[in-house]
Parts: structure tokens; C-alpha cells; sequence
């Protein structure tokens, strides 16, 4: 990958600005500098942008891979000072302002096979990541393969996958004991992620498959939420948490608060001492790490290897260098660490923009100050939580909310008049329409 | 897998008529038998029931896996006589009426992780056999690794990962002669799989991917149709073969008819004895070799592995089984072998339903009886070839006619609305919704 574009017809080349990452931080950084005299390249490993809120429905088979998904290079096409490179960064090297590429290989082929691809470097002036965060396992890297988590595409189609075989297996089963192992669903991790797959993997057991199985009734399967907390949502005010363990316990999940998942294997999952729990599907829902590129930087992280960054989100120590979104970590006016969702992200992408164009115009760089609208997760299909500050919604209303914030901001993906359909008929009939296994199972047990 | 269901109040158990696949033939065949009195268990290795017209469109990323794709349970959850079972049948017990099963393996799990499951067998009284046709690569099984076929949902998105790399790389690559390699695109095989990948592929070069590239110029895309016979689409009438060269040739393909390809590797195509081409993406179309199923009938079967069946599609010397779809090779009422083609399969089912019906009543089976509606193929955006016998079209006409054709056979699939509105956004504005990279290369060249 040889970066070095070549020359504009202006006499100052100028300055060169690498965003790693194309998700909420590095695509609101990239479009914000759409005016500035810079030039700039967004790397990312895969070639689309993802709309991760929703990520839990393709999980879910409510909705298909590309529905939440656009290709980076569509999106951006008419920003002319933007190159987009799909490429695996692998390490930065500060001193000589220069990213190293993984060795290329060609998509389904091994190395052996193939000439070594010299994929080389890129250098940058400015460098921005926005890198994100993936599953943290908390020391148990090995429970990785038998509890998917779900961060990508790929990791949803795996969740999808698994889910449905899990009711197939069931049904070609003749062992009672074995039957319900495969009936028996564990989500740890009472998160927004651990609530939204529980609540609708209730919905699909209950309504979704009824009556298309002869010798089981997918209604009789079990689906546990394990927390290791006092309570589900922990973000939230307690009493919000509270109406979302009811809608849960109503939809037939079984909340457990204050368990520690001690073990987990392809059987099924231990809690604390000795409650072992028969579950041939365990989902994992309970931790992230920041991304492991943040390591290369050589600069202090806090205890999920974050950044932690100055005010303006540079790096201390590196002013030519930015971290935003799930890698950063900075306090909000309130005092408070600034959550890890959408929305902040957005604002530390577009943040990073205008410190550098504020920089590259000689000003000092701004503060970064993070404005709350608000927190939301739904439940299922008809209960939601809804905490904007003063005002607090639960059930329904919440829900119709929640529906209505992500329908505006997929604004702007191609597909959310085929979303829309697709969750009007969800809506109406209960119906999946991406329940379509594909995929090979994964042959590694590697977090990736 | 144990397959005998709870006895039915009826003093005596009707008959168990196992069907293995289901596609066309053995679908038609599951909905024609919804009120004999027999038991039917449909078995499919998958979960669904396959569009197959459309993968194409899957693998040019017009559409989404689960626009085509539809769970069979869900199909026939309304048919009380049917079971549906996903299962992977590897041997047939024509003495003891008895199918076995490969040994189950839980998804993401090797076998070394896993006791062993005993998925068992299978007994019939009657046994359908619709497990349809492979690639095949004429004794070059080596040649599967580098050029993929098009059969299932994930052959589709393979090819639609490669596709879309290949672009990405294109652009990452300094090098002009490797970038001119990663921007060919060689489809082995004229008919009509070929050439609709061979068309998509230069409307996506030329119109969908326009202005999305700084470095490279997708439109310089070199997309070649290789065919060993001395035109394409040989099944249709010599003028209609021409015109679908003309309309190739108008949207940008190279065709190049009795040319041989004699080696296939990762690096491009050998033709004859010394023409080598560069093409890092190369796609298999030329031939398709009967399911390996059928060998263990040990009954006579053709050159390319199909079973030679009986006028009433029964199998001679085993009155109890049936072969219908891909697997059956019959002759028409004009001589000529009925084609593999999806309303040939579905008519297959459905007689094999009559057959067995007819038998229950103590009647002969009738013989099948072909009836053939025409033939359809379609050449990227706006062009088509249609030969109905007295009426051929081509050009536009031709392509309406094929799209309301396709459109009107995907009714009973829930997501033709979405298919409509994917297809009319993609034929306005030239964009393909499904332009995401998902999946794991694979990792295994043995063909499946």
C-alpha cells in the first residue's frame, strides 16, 4: 500500500491526515474535514461502515448484513479530498510519523500459496484513531470460541448461525436431556447488547418458530441473562433498570443479578462455585477491551487500554496525534467518563476535525465537551428505556422512541426504506426475514 | 436424528416418505403431497429453500442472502404431514429403506472438541431423491480453490468477497502490473450463469463504482467470458446467441468462444497451449456434475453422474425410490433430455408426488411428461435473451420480460417487496445494496 498520491496542481502539497477506522469516530472526522486544505486517508480493515446500534437484529436475523452497512467508498465518493484503503494497521511508528500494514494475503488463500504481497507503510502529518474497542473475555481468552460476542458483521452472522441450529439440533435430537441443553440460551452481560439479544431471542423462541416444529416446542426454551452486577442496565437510573428486568421477566428471560460466570465451555456455562447450566448457545455481552493498536503508542492506558487523552483528544506527548470513540478515554463536564456509544463518538470525530483545522489556522485547539441527549435500549419487541435527563420513559413509548431515534439516524444508508419494510412486517407478523443460516462454522478459537 | 414420530391416532401409520433436498424438485414435491396420507420428512443440509435464479444477483451484491432465501420450516409450517430436518445425508440403505446421517458436529466446534453425536438414520417407505448437481471441474478438482463456483448462498458471497477485494486491493496496489491483475476478471463457462456474471460484472466496473476509486479507474476493469464451445448460451437458438455476444460485447466484455482453458491458478488462466492471462479473480460456470448421492444407488447413471430414471422418474429396480430436479436425467416428449433448469424440477416434484399418490391407490404411476415454457437468460442492466419457440425476444423487451418472470416466481417469498425496491433503486441509480464484504476467506481448497 503506497500511499503518496500524486501531486495537486498547488505548489504546497497538503497536510496529510490518517483517520484508522471507519465507524462512527473516523466517519464523522473524515466528513468534517471535507473544506479543510488537507488531504486525507481513511483506513479500515473491512470496506463498509456499520450501523452497530442495530447490529443485535442481524444477530436476531431481523434484518440482513447489508441492511446496516454501506461501503466506505460509496459513502464518501463525492469528497474529493478523501482516499479510502482497506488495510490491517498493524503498528505506528510515532518517531518516523509512518503506519506498517499486515502482510497482504489474498482473500481466501494462505500465505504459503502466495507471494508475500508487500503491502508497506503509509505515512501521515496528522493521525487520528478511531480504532474502537473489541470483546473482552476479563483473562478467559479460551471462552472466546464457546461464547461469540458481537462487535462486527461476521460476528453476527456467527450469533445468527448458531441460534438458528441450536432450535434445528433440537429438533433432530431424540435425547430429552441433550434436547434441552440445545433449548438452553445463556446471554452474559445485562448491558444494552445482553438485554436486546435476550429479550429478542424471547421474542423468536415464543412467536418467531411457533408452529414450525414437529417433535419440540421452541417456546419451551430457556433464555437466561446472567449479570454480574446488582442490576440489568447498570448506565441507567435504578429505576429504569428495574421496569427493564420486569418486560424481561414478562417476555420469559430469566434475569440473574449478582452471578459470577465462573467457566465456560461448549456445554454450557458455571456459575460461582458449582451451578453448572447445560447451554449449547452462550452469547457474551459483558466486557470490551479497547482495540490493541493503542499499545504501539507507548503512552499511559487505563485499565481496558484506552487512551487516556488531553482535552483536545491528542495524544500527551504526541500533538500530531488523535484518538476518538471507544479508544478514547476523557471525562465530560459532569465529571463523568464519557460513554462508550454512538453519539459520543460522532462528537469526538467531528471534534478531532475542528482542532485540526483550528491547528493547521495557527488557533489553539478546543476542549472537546460532551453533550448528553440521552440513553436508550430497547427490550424485545414492544418495551424500551428511555433516560433523557428529566425525563424518563419505559414500555411501549420508550420502544416507539427508540424506533423512531434509529430510523433518523440510519438516514443517510441507502437501505432504511427496505429496513423500515422489513420492520413493519417484523412488527406485524412477528416474522425474521434474514433466518437463513450461511457461513461455515468457525474453525478457530482465537478472539480475534 | 430419529425420525419416528409419535404415533398418530389413526390405527395405521401411514407411509414415511423421505425427501432429500430442498430445492425446486423437492420442494414442489413436499407442498404436492400435502393431502396424501403419507408422513413426508423433507431433509436439506441447509435451513432454507434457495431462489436459485437470483444467486447471481447475490454474488454481484444487487441483493442480500435473505432477499432469495427463505427457511423451508417456515415455508411449510402450515403442512401438519411434513418434518422438516436439517441434516447431511451421506449413504443410502436401499435393502434396509434406511438414509444415514453424517455425525454431527456442533457448529464452530471440531470433532476433537466434541463427543461425538449420533445423528443415526433415517427409515422410509418411499424415498425421493432431489440432492441436485455440484461444480464440476472435468477431473480438475485442484482448479476449485481459484475459481469458485456458483451454487449456494455462501459460493455467492465468496464470490461477491473477491469481487469486491479485488477492487480494494486494485487500489492499495503501486505496482501497475500487479494492479492490472487484481482489476481482470476471467469467467470460465457461456451459459447462462456465465453470462450474467460476466455482464453484472462490467455494469458494476463501469456504472456502480464510478468515481468511488482515487488511484485506480474501476471502469478499466478487463472482464473476459471464456467458452470452450463456439458460442455462448448454446441452449438457445444461434441468433439469440448472437445477440446476447453483441449485447456483451456492447457492455465491455471480452468474449473469446472455443478457447480451452487448460490451467487455473491463483495468478490467472492458461488457454490452449501457451496464451496466459493475469486475472487474480477467476469464476467457474462451465460445468456442473451430479450429487454424490446418487453413487450409492449403484444403479446405471450418465456421463456426468446423473441417475438414468424410469418414464415415471422411479429408479429401475427400486420401485420405492424416486430421482427428480438436477439429480434425473429423462428425456422429453421430443426426444431431447429435459434441462436442468428450475421449471423442469419443479414439474419433477410435482409428477414424483402424482407417482406416489397414483401407487397408494393401487393405480400405475403415470409417465412425466415435460412441458417446456421457454427459456430465459439475461445480459447485465438492460438486455436479455428470451426463446419462448415461435416468439424470441432480446435487448430491452427481453429483460422486462425476464424480470417480471423472476419477480412473479419469487411470490411466496416474503421479501419480494424488498427484492422490487432493491431492484428498481439499483436499476435507477445504478447502486448495489449489498456491496459488504462479509465472511471469513475460506480456507480449504478441497471442492464441496
Amino acid at each position: 500500500m503506497n500511499a503518496q498520491p500524486q501531486a495537486t496542481p498547488r505548489q504546497i502539497t497538503p497536510p496529510h491526515v490518517v483517520i484508522i477506522g471507519g465507524g462512527f469516530a473516523g466517519l464523522w472526522a473524515t466528513r468534517a474535514l471535507a473544506r479543510a486544505p488537507v488531504r486525507v486517508s481513511l483506513v479500515d480493515r473491512g470496506n463498509h461502515h456499520l450501523f452497530q446500534p442495530l447490529l443485535y437484529q442481524v444477530a436476531t436475523a431481523g434484518l440482513s448484513a447489508p441492511d446496516i452497512a454501506a461501503p466506505l467508498r460509496h459513502i464518501l465518493r463525492g469528497q474529493r479530498n478523501v482516499t479510502v484503503l482497506m488495510g490491517d494497521v498493524v503498528a505506528i511508528d510515532t518517531a518516523g510519523k509512518t503506519l506498517r500494514f499486515a502482510d497482504g494475503e489474498l482473500p481466501g488463500h494462505s500465505k504459503l500459496e502466495y507471494d508475500m504481497l508487500d503491502c508497506g507503510t503509509l505515512s501521515y502529518d496528522v493521525l487520528l484513531i478511531a480504532s474502537g474497542s473489541t470483546h473482552a473475555y476479563f483473562g478467559h481468552d479460551d471462552w472466546a470460541f464457546d461464547a461469540p460476542g458481537l462487535k462486527t458483521l461476521d460476528d453476527a452472522l456467527e450469533i445468527r448461525r448458531r441460534i438458528l441450529t441450536a432450535f434445528e439440533r433440537a429438533e433432530a435430537e431424540a435425547d430429552p436431556v441433550a434436547r434441552a441443553a440445545w433449548l438452553t440460551f445463556a446471554v452474559v452481560g445485562g448491558g444494552p447488547t445482553g438485554v436486546e439479544l435476550a429479550g429478542t431471542l424471547a421474542e423468536i423462541a415464543r412467536h418467531t418458530l411457533r408452529g414450525e416444529f414437529r417433535r419440540i416446542d421452541p417456546g419451551s426454551a430457556r433464555i437466561l441473562l446472567l449479570e454480574a452486577g446488582t442490576r440489568v442496565l447498570s448506565t441507567f437510573p435504578e429505576s429504569l433498570s428495574h421496569k427493564a428486568r420486569a418486560s424481561l421477566q414478562r417476555l420469559g428471560v430469566e434475569v440473574r443479578t449478582g452471578v459470577a460466570v465462573t467457566s465456560i465451555d461448549a456445554h454450557g456455562v458455571v456459575l460461582g462455585d458449582n451451578e453448572s447450566i447445560a447451554a449449547r448457545t452462550v452469547l457474551w455481552a459483558a466486557g470490551v477491551a479497547a482495540s490493541p493498536l493503542a499499545r504501539s503508542l507507548d503512552v499511559p492506558l487505563d485499565r481496558v487500554g484506552r487512551v487516556i487523552v488531553a482535552p483536545d483528544l491528542s495524544v500527551p506527548g504526541h500533538p500530531g496525534i488523535f484518538v476518538a470513540g471507544d479508544l478514547a478515554t476523557v471525562r465530560g463536564a459532569n465529571g463523568k467518563p464519557v460513554p462508550g456509544v454512538a453519539p459520543a463518538a460522532k462528537q469526538m470525530g467531528s471534534h478531532v476535525a475542528r482542532a485540526i483545522r483550528a491547528r493547521l489556522a495557527g488557533k489553539p485547539a478546543p476542549a472537546f465537551r460532551y453533550r448528553d441527549h440521552g440513553n436508550l435500549a430497547t427490550i424485545g419487541r414492544r418495551a424500551g428505556v428511555v433516560d433523557l435527563g428529566r425525563l424518563r420513559l419505559s414500555g411501549v413509548l420508550a420502544w416507539w422512541f427508540w424506533l423512531a431515534a434509529h430510523i433518523f439516524f440510519l438516514i443517510g444508508f441507502r437501505n432504511r426504506l427496505v429496513v423500515l419494510i422489513d420492520w413493519a412486517w417484523a412488527y406485524w407478523s412477528y416474522r425474521r426475514n434474514a433466518r437463513i443460516i450461511v457461513g461455515n462454522a468457525r474453525d478457530s478459537g482465537t478472539p480475534r
